[in-house]
């Protein structure tokens, strides 16, 4: 693959001792060389490719986000409490795609720690407000005592397999011409086979006989694991769940290539290269 | 492999056009042979290796939740606003292993649901008390308006291999003698890939050089999603983290053949047969 898997690859050491020892985290706070990340309403400053840093300065430790190490360099974020939950822009989404994957992913986890801190700010079990702790890998409730741990769903991306060709479906709020594979959430009491095998069936009426995995990434709008497979089913003819897709259509092999090229006169146009519907497309390509 | 992999293969139809349809839900819960999840305290009624069902009385909407179809029979568990979270219990676990994969599935279904909606009954969001909807499925807050979706928390399970042996751990909170994979929750930011090299520095001090997903399956206590992985590892010198595992080893293919047959004269006893470790270890016994 000429271009990874996105947001992927963060040089991030996360330093997971130190979000229980408060000695630790004050001692790397301290350090004169600990950095913050640089972001405003969490988009980053962005340079060369990489993203912008500027020196620490101690902040209450219900505001500290210890990202880990980096170059043997402490990184901080700050737990705005004022903060509001993230919208997604296509300018940060230019942006990101300026950004090299292991950039990209350390953004991906500074945004989205910050993004749940910010729409998490309550207990679940008592509704009182919660505070930061475990330098900003969790959550404690003061009255009930409850910790709380950042959420990451589970989704899957797969693609449907018949013979030589693949399935690519569009929702109506893709830029126009845009496809990609089909997603959904991992619900509760499923493996990620029977996850991909029921999407399959609701969005587009297929049955998938057998599930390959293919690959994983992070995806931080909010906090989702992307798990991508692809998917052998039984017969081309298509049910639609007009709710969910606008379309969705079979391409073969040429057309994915011409795709991936960034022809804007093929069959479609492809998802950006950072998405890990982009990597499964060129995985199948290269016959995974 | 003679026993499939545990809790799945659920006969569950999740319905989910009725989830957002209170006239389908409305028909569903009069529908006369509609049937409820007999459990007292999430311990379920089971005879002959089948969980039991009772008729269903229809309840307020935001005490049902609409498990799916069997059958073509609804089913139903009830969102009691009293209960408290679930413990697991040893007795529970024995029950779990007299039950087929397929119906342990649709009681993980129900026990991950109605628990997490009796650990999360206030708004993260603005703290007011939320209440169930899309049919149990969701809670949202009357307030704020924010839904929240249950979470599904990705945990990866690996064997560290090297050569023909491979790395298993126990946690001091284990049966006498018993070894499993070395596992570990997803984290804000990473791949699969990643977390189980993480996991696998941070408890074992191993180097993973390449890994291959085997499988998945949801675990219920409290709601897991297990992605089952290995991981080739550069050398077998250990650094263990006392923290987190009380011992750690490495184990050749008679070993892992002499534990799953429950040989309890061998190197270590395996892990029950419906945890997905077992089946990680019946496919690396078979070559995957």
């Amino acid at each position: 693959m000429t271009y990874p898997i996105g947001f992927i690859g963060s040089p991030l050491d996360r330093l997971e001792p130190a979000h229980k020892d408060p000695h630790m985290l004050a001692r790397l706070a301290a350090d004169p060389t600990a950095l913050l990340i640089d972001m405003t309403d969490y988009v980053p400053s962005v340079a060369d490719g990489r993203i912008m840093w500027r020196a620490f300065a101690p902040l209450p430790p219900e505001e500290t986000l210890l990202l880990g190490l980096i170059d043997g360099t402490p990184r901080f974020a700050h737990i705005d409490p004022s903060a509001v939950s993230a919208k997604r822009s296509s300018e940060l989404m230019a942006l990101l795609d300026s950004l090299e994957p292991g950039e990209a992913a350390t953004y991906a986890t500074a945004r989205s720690l910050l993004d749940w801190h910010a729409r998490h700010r309550f207990c679940a079990n008592c509704g009182v407000r919660s505070l930061p702790h475990h330098a900003g890998w969790a959550r404690q409730c003061p009255a009930c005592g409850t910790e709380h741990f950042p959420r990451t769903d589970p989704v899957v991306i797969m693609l449907a397999e018949h013979g030589d060709r693949v399935l690519i479906g569009r929702q109506a709020a893709f830029p126009p011409g845009r496809y990609s594979a089909l997603a959904g959430f991992v619900e509760v009491g499923e493996s990620i086979e029977e996850a991909v095998a029921r999407e399959l069936k609701e969005e587009a009426g297929v049955v998938a006989t057998a599930v390959r995995y293919i690959a994983s990434q992070p995806w931080p709008f909010p906090s989702q694991l992307m798990i991508a497979c692809i998917a052998t089913v039984a017969d081309e003819a298509l049910t639609l769940d007009l709710t969910e897709l606008e379309d969705a259509k079979w391409v073969d092999r040429a057309m994915v290539a011409r795709a991936l090229a960034g022809d804007s006169d093929g069959a479609f146009g492809a998802p950006p290269r950072y998405a890990i519907a982009s990597s499964l497309f060129r995985a199948w390509l290269a016959g995974q």
